[in-house]
């Protein structure tokens, strides 16, 4: 179990889901909690039991099912409702009931809130903390309280700020945690508040942030920088709005910046692949650019970079992507020079470095390409083809050769809408004439393909058209403008991007879907 | 044009380029700064002319159609090149000469960068720094200095640090943007750098962060209140591996929260609206959770802040989203985009503020499309047809019926391709056939329909498809994925956009085709 010192409360289950178009299932909410258990997180929020079905369901399972190594469970509910004793409010009594060690309290410290939200005077809101807190640390529980709405009642009225937090600990919290819920703060502000917050009372403090100014995780470090210790947020910075903090940034920081072990080194380096993993259980796009484990933060274009960052790679990053199990990435673009291709072409498996001539070979094919609409950056597999073909021969990738291809795409008069496609290739000595249809002329083409290939490579049955992304290059005033299609392929393990670069947008989208076979069959035959 | 005491300067065509994926044309780089422009932003730094044939021609371009209202154009390039004067560097000279009033100088600032990647010593960097700034200041050039890798230098070696930037400062720079290059700094480190910097040296100080620790909107503000008076930022965040600087969010921090009038409140009005532009023209799928300009950055889900939010939504929203141009939406509420509707109106000329049952109908009708993949924000025409033929009757855009169409596109044997379309129409009383070809399916069909019509309305001879953007929309558990197209129509005159979404990516293109046509109608109608 971690450490008591410094708490990181996940609340992905809980707050995360929040988050315009999640709604997981039990099972999903299980299968997130392993995975952030696998970062050894000190507490998983699961949920509101008794608020909705879902979540008592979730506890319940837990019991049972969460064999947990790392985290310990926490039930997030409300103070007693007004007016009723906290020991005879059933939503208070599903928090006592749901089997969790850690109850999470939210409670109102604002003002406005207190009259608007819960429609009672501010008295018996302070009752309301001191009740609850007291009933359920008297159950056994160990109580924390989300201060909700914080930093804006503070703002307004300090004094009853302070005096909800006194109340707090008096009743027995282990601690409260100050919630910024609207999102608005600066990192000055919390650093302030937070700070007055210790000096004034004996709390323990926590922080719970999120992501309206931009500024959630360097939130979260002022409130830490200032005295909390304990810190809330979310896997991939899920919420409502702009989203909790990211509690994998912050997590990162605090490790490699600020010199915190709050996990175990080996758990970070599976930050990227957990990151990653929840994505697939939420089934959330995830967001290449977001700090440490995304796709792209550690990818580099600038061809001027590259030549230093092949003589020390530290240069031109904040830190090793190993620690965070992330890795660098090296992308070809028309800025590319020698290096860069040499680099891109070392992480594909290809040692490029003894062969100059072949690299400068690939390196003027590169901009040529580029120079006519290509970007090989986004299309790993094409790139591969063309190392391929220069290095080892053209014959090492053709394996069928096209003698024509037809798509049909019509409206029919009762407003239906139908592609058919017709291909005649080459392959292994024989003539294959397919056709195939889809629900577009691009999907009836790689049907055609794959249907005239099937029978020669049954491993085509498996591949699968996972993305399509089309761009037009220079439209001005009637010249003939250039269509990039760049097609995401997937086996069931890996994916691989291939690019077409035509005037005629299926042309384009067949020389991907072309590309996109090829290296199927390639891989197959390795 | 924007007061000097406080500079935005947007490096989105320069820096935010470098983002993965992000490769645009002139055209495009010419329409995002008329967007950038659109939001006041003091500077917009254009590329880096001579380093590469597309800037050059941006900047060449942007003399005779760029007409910008606010900014300035920065040219962006190097120092000099070890042991060559500035006069005589080649790439020094297309700064020179590309008619930007402001070029901005990228310089070393760090010792193992100075060895590593210029191969020079320490000595000769600061001679580089030093003569160039002096030549490009001679030749009537206001010169900025990126100090690239700052920070990290900073810290290695303090004094060298600052030595750089006082030869910039003696040299006749105007000021010295800091730069967070691998963008791994914290808050705290940023601020206290920034004040040695401004305390030892006379220089006037910016700022340029990187978000690899998530921090680059906060560490960009903690610049400005150690007393940096220049910021550096991209649009929408764009940037390489996590992107600069949202500029986005820096801006409406800056003007909303620390209270400093950045750019004008019209046009911080803009920014939801020009984000998502910017987005259409780089065709990145907007971030939803983007702040202040995302689609869910003020998205409530309905629960226990329902009541209290009808009361007083200001308790649960940092600000006031119509003032950054963005809308509160409640996920279960009917009420949402109603004035959006009315604003949408009568900025086309319609006042719907009397027609309370047609502004509900069009909502209705508009939340229906977008729910689909529709996209009106980057579709007026479309939008306008939509609201003609609700106001006043399905019949005042209907000039012709569609029976059937259908393309043919081919690769021939000899590896020509060939795009054919067939379009049976009905106008006027009269059934229509024709066929037209073209350099591709949509372009064939854009033939044949204008084909089919022209002898009935002569002034469609005058349309011109100028622009055409496709999107792929993710398709939800396993339903097919949606196309959307854009197109965008020109007269001579004007230019209009309009949409299509079906699965199917020509039949998108080919409702985007008849809206086009049919708005082209409508005007020459009118």
């Amino acid at each position: 179990m971690a450490s008591d010192d410094f708490h990181v409360y996940d609340t992905t289950l809980r707050d995360g889901m929040q988050q315009e178009g999640l709604s997981p299932s039990v099972a999903d909410k299980l299968a997130i909690a392993r995975h952030l258990d696998g970062l050894a997180v000190g507490f998983i929020e699961g949920g509101w039991p008794g608020a909705n079905p879902k979540d008592t369901e979730f506890f319940k399972r837990a019991q049972t099912e969460l064999d947990l190594k790392h985290a310990q469970l926490a039930a997030f509910g409300m103070t007693r409702r007004s007016g009723v004793k906290a020991a005879d409010d059933p939503l208070v009594a599903a928090l006592r009931e749901s089997g969790a060690p850690i109850v999470t309290i939210v409670a109102k410290a604002h003002p406005r809130h207190v009259d608007l939200a819960l429609k009672t005077d501010l008295r018996e809101n302070l009752e309301m903390w001191r009740d609850t807190v007291t009933h359920l640390v008297a159950e056994g529980r160990r109580v924390f309280v989300d201060a909700e709405h914080f930093f804006d009642g503070y703002l307004l009225d300090r004094e009853y700020a302070l005096e909800c937090v006194r109340t707090a600990v008096e009743a027995g919290a282990s601690l409260v945690a100050l919630c910024d819920t609207n999102g608005g703060m600066l990192p000055n502000q919390i650093g302030d508040a937070v700070a007055d917050v210790i000096a004034t009372t004996s709390a323990r403090v926590g922080i719970h942030c999120h992501d309206d100014s931009g500024c959630a995780v360097a939130n979260s470090l002022a409130a830490i920088d200032a005295g909390a210790t304990h810190v809330q947020g979310a896997a991939n910075g899920y919420g409502e709005r702009t989203g909790n903090a990211n509690l994998f940034t912050v997590v990162a920081n605090l490790q490699l910046k600020k010199g915190r072990k709050v996990v175990p080194d080996e758990a970070l380096a599976e930050m990227t692949r957990i990151a990653h993993a929840i994505s697939e259980v939420t089934n959330v796009v995830p967001y290449s650019k977001q700090p440490y484990v995304g796709f792209s933060a550690f990818a580099h274009k600038a061809g001027i970079h590259a030549s230093a960052l092949k003589a020390d790679p530290d240069l031109y990053q904040h830190i090793d992507p190993a620690v965070v199990g992330n890795d660098m990435r090296v992308l070809v673009s028309e800025m590319a020079g020698r290096s860069n291709i040499e680099l891109k072409g070392r992480q594909l498996g290809y040692d490029l470095s003894a062969d100059r001539d072949a690299v400068a070979r690939i390196t003027e094919r590169v901009k040529e390409l580029e120079s006519r609409g290509h970007s090989f950056e986004a299309a790993d597999a094409s790139f591969e083809l063309l190392l391929c073909s220069e290095l080892e021969g053209p014959q090492s990738t053709e394996f069928f050769t096209v003698e024509t291809w037809r798509v049909i795409v019509e409206q029919t008069a009762d407003g239906r809408h139908v592609s058919e496609a017709t291909v005649k290739i080459h392959a292994k000595g024989e003539r294959i004439i397919a056709t195939g249809e889809g629900n577009g002329p691009v999907n009836a083409l790689d049907t055609a393909l794959r249907q005239a290939l099937g029978q020669l490579y049954p491993d085509l049955a498996r591949l699968e058209l996972v993305d399509y992304k089309v761009r037009i290059l220079e439209g001005d005033h009637g010249t003939a403008s250039r269509t990039r299609v760049l097609i995401e392929t997937g086996n069931g393990e890996d994916n691989w991007s291939t690019i077409g670069v035509e005037e005629n947008i299926v042309a384009a989208s067949w020389t991907a879907i072309v590309d996109a076979v090829t290296y199927g069959l390639l891989r197959a035959q390795r």
